[in-house]
Order: C-alpha cells, then sequence, then structure tokens
C-alpha cells in the first residue's frame, strides 16, 4: 500500500507517525480543562469533539465523543469503528469537498496535552518474547531452567493492576518496596535499585467475550494498539515472586502512548509469529498472518543531556501474537471486557542491542551500558527520561504511535512509622 | 457487646445471620427486573432504594441507593457509612418511633434474588493462610521448600481477575484449559479434572490512595467484608504457574457472599494476626487488634443429596490481616480504587478438618474424603453445590455473611477447531 494523500500537507511526509493511512485515536486538552477526543494527522488533530457538537460529524447513534475518554466509540463495535475511519479518510483525503470546513476542527498537535485515550478494565501482561524469557530466565535460575517446561506450548501471563497505567509523559516515581540482597539476613525496606523499563506493545480488547473464542474471533476483537513501557523494580520482583508472580515490582506505573493505531491502520503490516519449535495445541494454531512488522526503539536521556538509543526491535520477534493471547485468555471462560489492555511481554531481539530492557542490556548490571553523553546505566536513575518510539514502515509512508515517554522522579521519602 | 434489640422479631433470634447488631448491605430483586439497595435485619431486607425515593432516608447528598449497586454509598466516604448505620440502628430498633412507617419498606428475604452487592473495581488475591501455604508448599515443591523465604515477611499477592467475580448462587462452569500430567510429554487441552475451592474472606477498598498507607490507615480504608469462593483449576494451575503466578486456573468465577458486612458490625470482634515467627518491618506492624474472630465452614452437597461440612475453620487463623496486606499493596506506589476487593488467601487450620481446600483435604487426591452420603470426593463432581458460611459469634447473637453458594456445572464442549 502507498501512501494516501491529505489535504493536511503535514500529513504527506514521510516522516510524519501519522499520515491519512495511520489516523490514531487520542484524547488531549489545549490548555484549559476540557477534554477533546481525536484522530492525529500529520501535525495537526482532528478534534471529533467539536465535530460532533456542530452535527458535522455523526455515526448515527448516541453521542460517542463528548466524554473524554474513546471508550464509547470502543464500546460502539466494529460497524461503528468502520464508518469512523472511513469518514475521516473521505473527509481528510486530498481533493475532500469538505477541507474548507473540516480545516476550522484542526488543532494544532504541539499545542495538545495528551490524557488517557481509553479506560483500562483490566490490564494482563503476557511474557511472550522468547529472546526475553530465555535472558531472564538464564540470569534468575540459570541457564538450564531458563526457558519454563510450558513456555513453548502457554502464552505465559499474569494479571497486572490496571490502575496504575498512565498516559505518556506522566512522571514515574520509584517505588519503595521490600529489598533483600543475596547475602542478607532479612529484608529492609527502601527505595528501588533496581528501576528498569520494560519495551512492550498493549492490545485494546474491542469486545467483550464470556467463553472460549478462536484465534481468528480474538483478531476481530482487538480494538487497537499502543506503545507500552511496564516499569518493573527487579530487586523488589527478586524478593517477592516466588510463588504467585510479580506484585509490587509492577504496580507503580504502565506507561502507554497517547495515540491508539487501529487495527485496520496495521492491517498492510500484518506478518506471521516465528515459527513453531514445539507445535501448538488447535486453539493456539493461527489461521493466517496475526501478528504485525513494527520497528521499536528505546531512548534514553539523563537530565539535561541529549538522549541516546538504547536498544532497536521490532514487534515480530514476539513467538505469540496478540490474538494467540487473548484466546488463551478464554479458555478458562474468563469475562473479557471492552477496555481490556493486553501488554505483549518484553520485546527483545536476539542481537544484544536489540534487547528490550535494561536488566538484559546490562545482564543485570555486570555490564552496564556507556551512553552518548559519557554517563553509564545498568538501571535507570533519578531523573532520567525514557522514550519509546514504534512504527510499521510503508512505501513512503510510517504507521507510529507518538512518543511514550516517562520521566524517574526520586522515590518518595520513607515516613517515620516506617522506619526500622 | 450483647444483642442490640429489633422491633423486627426475627432478627432478636440467637440464630439468625442478621441482627440489629449486623446491618449488612446486599443488592436483590423481587422477581422482576428492578434492583433494589437494601440492609438485612432478621427474616426481612430494609428497601433502602424506596425509603430514599419516598423521602423517609436522605443522608444529606446526592441520591446513593438508586443504582442497583452500593458502589456509590461505598464511595460516599466514611461519614456517610456512618450516618446510615446510625440511622438503621435508630429506626429498627425496639421503640423506635417510626416502625410503623419503615415497616412497610421491609420485603421479605425469602423473596429476593441477591445481586452482585458493588462494582468491582479490581481484585487482588493473598496468600496469607500459613497453613494453607505450608501444606501447598509441600505438595507442590515438596516439605524442605514448602513456605518460600519471602513468606514470614511479605503478605504475598497476586492480581486476580475482577471480571471473574460473581456473586452467590451463580452457577460455576468447570473450566477447560491446557493440562499436562507429569508423565505426559506434552499437553492436551481438555476439561479441569482437579476443580477446587478456596475458602476465603473478601475485604472490600472503601477510599482510595495513591501513595504508601499506614497498617492503621489500610485498617481505615476498609468499607466491609464478605465471604469467598476462589475457585481454582489446580491441575491447570500446575502446568501454568511457573514463573509468573496463576492466571486461567484462577479466572473461571470467584464467588462472594451477598451481603457486605461493615467494619463496624465487626469491631467487637477484633482480635491480634498469630505470634510473629520472624519480626516484621514496622510498616507492616499492627498498631492494635486488627484482624477477626470468625468462625467459617465450608458444606458440600452432591446432586440431589444432603449436604456434608468439610471444614471448619476460623478467620483468625491468617497470618496477615487485611489492613496488614492493603498496607502492603500501597508501598510501590500502586493506586488502589473504591471497590478493590482483597481476598485473604485460603484460610486452614491446623487440624487436617480445618483445611480450606480440597487440594488440601484430600492431599492432593491421595485421601479422598467421604461425605455423609457415602460418596467419596478428592475433588469437585459436576452437579456438586458448595456452599461458604461464616459469623462472628457474640453474647447471644452472631454477624453472619449469609451462604456464599455455588453449583458446579459441566464443562462447555470443546468447540471443533480446539479439538486435536
Amino acid at each position: 500500500m502507498a501512501l494516501m494523500k491529505s489535504w493536511v500537507e503535514s500529513a504527506n511526509s514521510p516522516e510524519t507517525d501519522f499520515p491519512l493511512n495511520n489516523l490514531p485515536y487520542g484524547v488531549y486538552d489545549l490548555g484549559d480543562e476540557r477534554l477533546f477526543c481525536g484522530a492525529a494527522i500529520g501535525d495537526y488533530i482532528v478534534n471529533l469533539t467539536r465535530l460532533e457538537e456542530e452535527q458535522i460529524l455523526d455515526l448515527g447513534g448516541p453521542q460517542l465523543f463528548g466524554w473524554g475518554t474513546f471508550s464509547p466509540v470502543i464500546e460502539a463495535g466494529d460497524v461503528a469503528w468502520d464508518r469512523l475511519r472511513l469518514w475521516l479518510q473521505k473527509t481528510l483525503a486530498q481533493g475532500s469537498p469538505v477541507e474548507e470546513t473540516v480545516k476550522r476542527y484542526l488543532d494544532p498537535r504541539a499545542e495538545a496535552r495528551m490524557h488517557m485515550p481509553f479506560d483500562v478494565a483490566e490490564y494482563t501482561d503476557f511474557y511472550a518474547g522468547k529472546h526475553h524469557a530465555t535472558n531472564v530466565g538464564t540470569m534468575f535460575r540459570g541457564a538450564e531452567n531458563a526457558l519454563p517446561p510450558n513456555w513453548l506450548s502457554i502464552p505465559i501471563g499474569y494479571n497486572g493492576r490496571a490502575s496504575s497505567v498512565v498516559v505518556s509523559g506522566t512522571d514515574v516515581v520509584r517505588p519503595n518496596g521490600q529489598l533483600k540482597g543475596p547475602d542478607d539476613a532479612l529484608p529492609h525496606f527502601g527505595p528501588c535499585a533496581r528501576w528498569d523499563i520494560e519495551l512492550e506493545m498493549g492490545a485494546i480488547v474491542g469486545k467483550p467475550s464470556d467463553s472460549m473464542v478462536s484465534v481468528a474471533e480474538a483478531d476481530e476483537m482487538i480494538f487497537g494498539y499502543v506503545l507500552l513501557n511496564d516499569w518493573s523494580a527487579r530487586d523488589i520482583q527478586a524478593w517477592e515472586y516466588q510463588p504467585l508472580g510479580p506484585f509490587q515490582a509492577k504496580a507503580t506505573a504502565t506507561s502507554i502512548s497517547p495515540w491508539i493505531v487501529t487495527r485496520a491502520a496495521l492491517e498492510p503490516f500484518r506478518t506471521s509469529t516465528p515459527e513453531r519449535e514445539r507445535p501448538l495445541l488447535p486453539y493456539l494454531k493461527e489461521p493466517g498472518p496475526m501478528h504485525y512488522d513494527i520497528a521499536l526503539e528505546v531512548a534514553l536521556a539523563p537530565e539535561g543531556k541529549p538522549e541516546t538509543v538504547i536498544t532497536r526491535t521490532n514487534y515480530k520477534e514476539l513467538y505469540y501474537s496478540a490474538a494467540q493471547q487473548l484466546a488463551h485468555h478464554t479458555t478458562s471462560g474468563c469475562p473479557m471486557t471492552v477496555g481490556d489492555l493486553l501488554g505483549s511481554g518484553t520485546i527483545s531481539g536476539e542481537a544484544k542491542d536489540s534487547r528490550g530492557s535494561l536488566l538484559e542490556l546490562s545482564w543485570g548490571g555486570k555490564e552496564p551500558l556507556t551512553l552518548d553523553s559519557g554517563e553509564t546505566r545498568s538501571f535507570l536513575e533519578d531523573g532520567d527520561t525514557v522514550t519509546l518510539r514504534g512504527a510499521a514502515i510503508g512505501d513512503g509512508y510510517k504507521i507510529g504511535f507518538g512518543d511514550c515517554v516517562g520521566k524517574v522522579l526520586p522515590a518518595q521519602p520513607i515516613p517515620d512509622w516506617a522506619k526500622e
């Protein structure tokens, strides 16, 4: 597929994340309290809330864009999703007869402050990166037990904390927690010293289910995708995670990109998951390409210093697609809800410089990274800003997500009643 | 404290779960679609929705009881909680001048069908029973590794699935899932063969937090308690749970009692957690008795047969209180939300007949139970009805929760596309 040309000139640049082919959805304000729903196009945002108010946009149902969240749009179902996308593509295309009218509803993206684009119902985080699972397993359990016996059969996942999901631009406070070094007899309470990132994608469930669905059905349930940074406290995790998995190590914050890229926009970039190393059970088999080719990178900037790109990888490195994960999620009869967010698991490539976490990049702190500024990093320092970027690369255009940014603030002081 | 006498005669019986001292909250209908909020009193329910409509009950704020859920009441905060309880206790007390008026708003409890009493925001399940953790650990990992090293320092918990929480009376369909016996080379997909219960209590968070709270503050955040049955698929769990904890094994259903017993009603039954075997970090220390003395039992009835009580234990057996669990939950900065539900973990006593799961009662199926009907059980059979009961026992009265009931239905047939 080629670039679809828009009368919004900046949308025709091969550099923009937001050509007419993309049209991702986000929620923003323009300096006051009022929240708008919009679609990004080049350097602008089409203000859907005001277009609906003025009855220029009408999808033929109840009010969808006046709620400060895309959740009502997602709940409206796939007929509404398709209508909205089609309306936007016609309206913003070169030669559109309504250019002069709609031009008045473009807000400059640079002036927008972004908010959570949807209400997260529940948040599940998967562990679908084979290189990541192997790397972490090797560090935590030794090379022989790196990949758990179930890993090649099950898209392993655990429930995360929906209340901790924040939009890009939200500062992230280093957590406190129980810590116990390998030589300590007892744990102590203090600030996390191994504060880390996880480069992931998030899939947003757009249709509910109350019984088991196939991989093909699961794929159709997904409304869209975001970039996702699953901030992780490695030292808290190491002490707490046996036997029931990560809990407080992953509950501080999970950042998502401000823009939801729809499944429709990613359609031309479908690809298959990697070759199976063990046959999958039939319920997990993919009827066609269910995964996506999306280039990803992470940049780290110390306070007041320029950024260094610390990893470059691709979504397609994951062993299980979001559709496979969602199908597995429903096997027990677990009810899925509109707004459920599925984290993909950390995306690491095979090469060292394609690993999706500092834990892996610095090999547990044993091989610190050297940044362009000359500083070194094993884990995050206070003041560090982390930026995730991602885009599916088309022919003369790209489908981007916008930056997913978070700055690390120092831990809260330990209250007196918690001091030893 | 002694029995508080009510003009509702059935509330003065030492046998009722619902004397004037209790006044638990529930949501019900009377055979049509309309949902009412009510407080149980003896054999009746005080219809708060209609009392508010008729302006007989007015707590001095927005409408609270017309939403088919107690969530707005919980969100209204502790001043409203106290006002409501005081109003009910005055109104329903013997000698109340409004008896004749309020009598018209009593609905017979036997005619009420119960619904979810509140909207579950997120669901966390803990693992705070030392006998349970030791029993399960011994079976899964051997006696030497039974209790994980962190267990005496951390109230271990994991995030569960809020969408799967159902009210007592809801049938529970046996899940399908990935299963792999110890001698199987590869897993297969089929119905769970080790379907189990977990006897727990649930604490409902009534106030939000966005930073670390003390145990005393956590205690004040709790609105009330329910009985909770955390249905568990032991065979699915055994294969899936490493390294990130239980997922589909616990996602089918979690049943709660229809009545929320308030913290205020349980106040006279406060007790301390058991003696510490290892000193706790200061942030987890209890400033006073934060736990409760609540007698619990589980009954099992095969289809068409009378029930057998299979275990009797007490909430106070748990090593960590709900307040300690909630305080720990906030350490990482994890935002807590009104409506969060905290499962206590399975409550097992030391004696064999006080164990809170069939896994423990039948020792992993090696020692099947014999029921009064002569049948034996290692795990649940289709058609079995499980009933949890609980009550704090006062002087001539008790504070009960109402039965928490669930019947096991057969697994859904495996769809053709999932067959091997």
